[in-house]
């Protein structure tokens, strides 16, 4: 089903049109075979980048697209739909180039911003550890001043692009001071000391990798730092704000995807001499799914407003992360119930949704982390 | 607290901030006492309109102020938050001049809208009978074609702003047809064969009297008939889909006071030696109140931008009404907890708020009602 | 409906009969006027009383019938279910004897408990003042030894029965040592010093009164000590261990109440030409509030049975309070929605459930306290 | 952990110990390897028919154990919890006994129960076809009277232990009138005929083969037949019942042992300082978990009990079945939150237990099934 959004130009029209056609026929035709073959679709990403998608919120002068948020989270959500690994590797490389485009010196834009854009760069964002996952302040892999540049040592989990990315956005401690010793560098991969731990083995998104990133005593130059010393955990929180929200377009995303099989199969499928979604039963349950599903975008969208209107959303952004994984998840599991049997085996989508949906209740901040991020505004009050 | 809101335009910012103002300076302070008095407060009508709140929706050449929805419903959010009566007396009202401002004759309009929109005639909505709610295509009450007028026999039934109403807006039967045998009728208080039921003994909202309406042989001429006759279901359903939206923004505004009273309390009281906001058991609830408030607000703000921009917006509106209200009764209920045996006393207002929200899960179709139209659309895909 | 149970002797089976009997003809048609009132239903205390319904847990020698808590409970249920006032207040009553019975010397318990039992004597237990609500052991009223006696000074808040007791179980503080610090007593109503508030306005079940308890230098004789100096604490958690079972039972009984009502008018309703029961969208509802009932009621019985056969059940005591009294607020309110507006009106007793569901979660320790215990239990592993 | 139960009698008690002995030293180990080797454990079935496992609530004449429902499913939830592929397996192995046992002539008793008790022949369960599944009465495989014998012809579908059983309990037709029109057969493996499908690639339970059976005129003697002709569905339906508590007790031993994988997690990991466990936000999801854990136990513990009372059980079977399994989907979904990006990897089993949880919501009648047979119970009464 194509959803009916309201968007604030017609170029956004346009563009989602474009994109919507692209994710229904390259990108969805591949999911199911590079999941099960856990091979990265490197080659997406140079077809997105192409196509002008993997630069979207950032200016146009170093080729980004100079979209709103409000725009680039839809194409987010469309990409998602088709192939989370796809959506969401669209958001943690977006991410990955948040640093560079808003704390980055021009020197450094005008360098990297355009590969980055055009999808010959791909981008990941190393900031947790294994000791360090929701408590991304008590990191521990230093940055060692030496010479004109630093030494790195440490190990990052969890990396979305691990091995297959082409730069690792990197937190690291340049000095002990908690949050406020933390820097911010950017690492291209090829670097001697720079290794990758077998990828995990996860319960979806196999064909996306997430493994560590370690560092051995890596040489960075002096310009591998991005914005100053000490910048990198606000840096880093900037960035989850808008990882958030495009985590919240992919939880949509692959909530509509689910739905839309669901919905399709229940309108087919006949039980006791009618079309199951004429039950009420059915019927009231795919109801609650599309609307829950409206309503994680409607969020999603208001945050990202906010951000637009060059406003405070932090708060805003992890609410829409909150709701809309928590909404994916009991939609995916819900989706899969609709199809009974076949909703539980392969030969529908549906059951990799809900394997889908789960990590997103997870990264960027578990929805635990979300919730402490809202509670604490509003003690603050 | 003050809900940061992104509003279309400057004047739209103000419009708000003075309601906001009259909201809490002439509204709230009223609501305790007016409930305790079941009284209905019909002068603060009369300053609605005079403040040009009454006809916000409506064409300005008829007295009315030209606004989109996307901003009258945020104001009926502010006046509901202040006192439900209030806001969903405006609801009510805007709902009761739907068929006269959209399908009725110029000289309808010129005759009738002034004085609607300025707070001297204040309307009622007579659709229900007692044995036809939901299935409201049912209703019986007949219209008899007599003369060059009709002659209306039978008995409303849950009429909001029964008894106090200056018109009613009457949907009855000019023919057998169901559905396609229902006209819609404009009836002045005051005549003869008018009668009202003893207001109905409320859990919550007992300022505003819900009532019988019966009619006994009442006369009506030629143009008290709105629009074609055998349109009446049509205009009906379509009066519906805005009056579910104003039912979600009541729904926002009374969740969002609750919340307001809970947290701010939440940051006072103090146990175990510290703030219980600062405990993560309430802080977590708290949290996930706030969030589902944003989401209910986000989503009728969407479906009244779809209205806005002329496009269908039916099922997103009920959408926004089935969340919105079903959010309501959970945020209330566990702002009272946040309150522990204070939230259960009339000395803080949130026990008030919680009976508010049942009826709000009620009225202008039932909940359930709402998911059968949600998945009504769900199904003709 | 009369609900199935599964009963440990033919005793048990007849006592529940004569229970439900009594609940039918006397308790149940006396409700709605009592509440109406605010008048506390004294007399139906001396019935239960002289039909050996007030002392059911406690040993036959001193005027108890012996019962194990799994059938107590369930009486408990029944009474809830006809008028909550009444079933509460044996919760109430019962947790008010536990002191005396469980930790009283003999003579205390010869004096006292055949009075409580045959309903001569009602209890009221005096925990909560008004800055230590959920954290108990911070309470402040102070007994300080005197001659031969104490003298108390302090309020206690929140005491059901505040007013209309014969005696009231007391904790106060003998010795600054926060939880050992803490003493229980016996104080017969009546004594200089002793006064009460203005009952609270509560939402519901204001036939009950519950009201401040004030002791303003109220000398105590030497025996007025149940237990040991310092043992109070103790006490009244063992105390509450079975007070949470009682306000589970009775969390049943109003959600059992409340779904009998509500299924009983979806198999008479009629809309769209069919029985709304038969309605899908209506039956799984039922379906799930029968099941939820169904669940609470095996769960209070499984932490009674580990109770009657001397196993520690304080953390499933917990367990089977939050669960029902939670479960108990979304059934009623549901019945409240089968209804539609004639639930929301006092001509159907579904609104007073749903007011009444609420205070359950707040007393005998807030249902966020109930989670802090299971919590604390999980940890300690 | 050891669950803290109630149990009927000392021998009991033993054999709970002695499955929990069994379950955790040759189970559970073994579990992780076989789901990812996808190979049925049929050893192990052997294992416990040598245990006297296999034939617990059958009689002992026929080399059952004669044990109460209550008892019998509680060996399921631990087997169940050690791995679900042995613990449904068990289920549906007694839910294949359970016509010849219950319906059987003598002669059928004594020649097949010992065997089935003892492990030689596993039993599957043959009543889903492609196109009935939920509307099981509209099977259309067809069983067709031919000399002293029967002809079958036919697809069954959605078969546990399909291919790898030693038989197959059958419902087919025998006449064309719905319900009335299916008997029930005992179908040895390895006749004539009788092929498998692929075995189906589920989410889950991938070391248990589902498979269609494929009837291709395959001759069964006249002594296949069980019960009386027409009398399948009857049996069909019986079965269930006691199937479905089966499916009960898996779903709680399902999760419960993801909550003792949280939970431990949750006491050793350490962020901020402090142990996870020790913050609110994770102890009350963790309270909320046990809690409803609890709960689904004693229901399906109280339906047994009724069950093993000769009383009719169905629907209080089908409240437990989907109280079970839903509680089972969010327990485990949770149990994976708790261990953040770990809970996602195949380095804890958490993530299998979440993809297990799944089908439990569909077998033996998905859960919207369970709720039309609670809400019919409701409207007949």
């Amino acid at each position: 089903m194509s959803v009916d959004r309201v968007l604030p130009t017609p170029e956004a029209r346009e563009l989602l049109e474009l994109v919507r056609e692209l994710a229904v026929k390259e990108v969805a035709p591949r999911a199911a075979a590079g999941e099960a073959a856990e091979r990265f679709p490197r080659d997406l990403f140079l077809l997105l980048g192409a196509s002008g998608l993997l630069g979207l919120p950032y200016p146009e002068e170093h080729g980004g697209a100079g979209q709103p948020y409000e725009v680039y989270l839809q194409v987010v959500e469309e990409l998602a739909a088709a192939w989370l690994a796809v959506g969401l590797g669209v958001s943690v490389h977006t991410l990955s180039c948040f640093p560079v485009a808003a704390y980055g010196s021009r020197e450094q834009r005008e360098a990297l911003l355009p590969a980055m854009a055009g999808g010959d760069l791909l981008g990941a964002y190393c900031l947790s550890e294994p000791q360090s996952g929701s408590d991304a302040a008590a990191l521990s892999t230093r940055a060692v001043a030496d010479g004109d540049g630093y030494v790195v040592d440490g190990v990052k989990a969890w990396t979305t692009h691990g091995g297959v990315a082409d730069y690792y956005t990197l937190m690291a401690r340049t000095s002990p001071e908690g949050a406020r010793g933390v820097s911010c560098f950017h690492v291209p991969a090829g670097l001697d000391g720079l290794s990758y731990g077998t990828p995990e083995r996860k319960m979806g998104m196999r064909s996306s990798p997430t493994a560590q990133v370690r560092f051995d005593g890596v040489r960075l130059p002096a310009d591998a730092l991005i914005g100053s010393p000490g910048e990198g955990f606000r840096i880093a929180l900037a960035a989850l704000d808008g990882g958030r929200l495009g985590i919240a377009a992919c939880a949509v995303g692959v909530a509509q995807a689910a739905f839309d099989v669901a919905s399709a199969y229940a309108r087919e499928r006949r039980q006791f001499g009618s079309r199951i979604a004429d039950f009420q039963g059915l019927g009231f349950m795919l109801a609650d799914m599309a609307t829950s599903i409206a309503a994680a975008r409607a969020l999603y969208l208001d945050a990202a407003r906010l951000r637009d209107a060059g406003r405070p959303y932090g708060t805003r952004a992890a609410m829409a992360k909150l709701l809309a994984t928590d909404m994916c998840m009991r939609v995916t599991t819900d989706a899969v119930q609709v199809l009974g049997g076949y909703g539980y085996v392969e030969d529908f989508p549906v059951e990799r949704h809900m394997r889908e949906a789960k990590v997103l209740q997870i990264v960027e901040g578990t929805n635990q982390i979300q919730r402490l991020v809202i509670a604490r505004s509003i003690v603050r009050e």
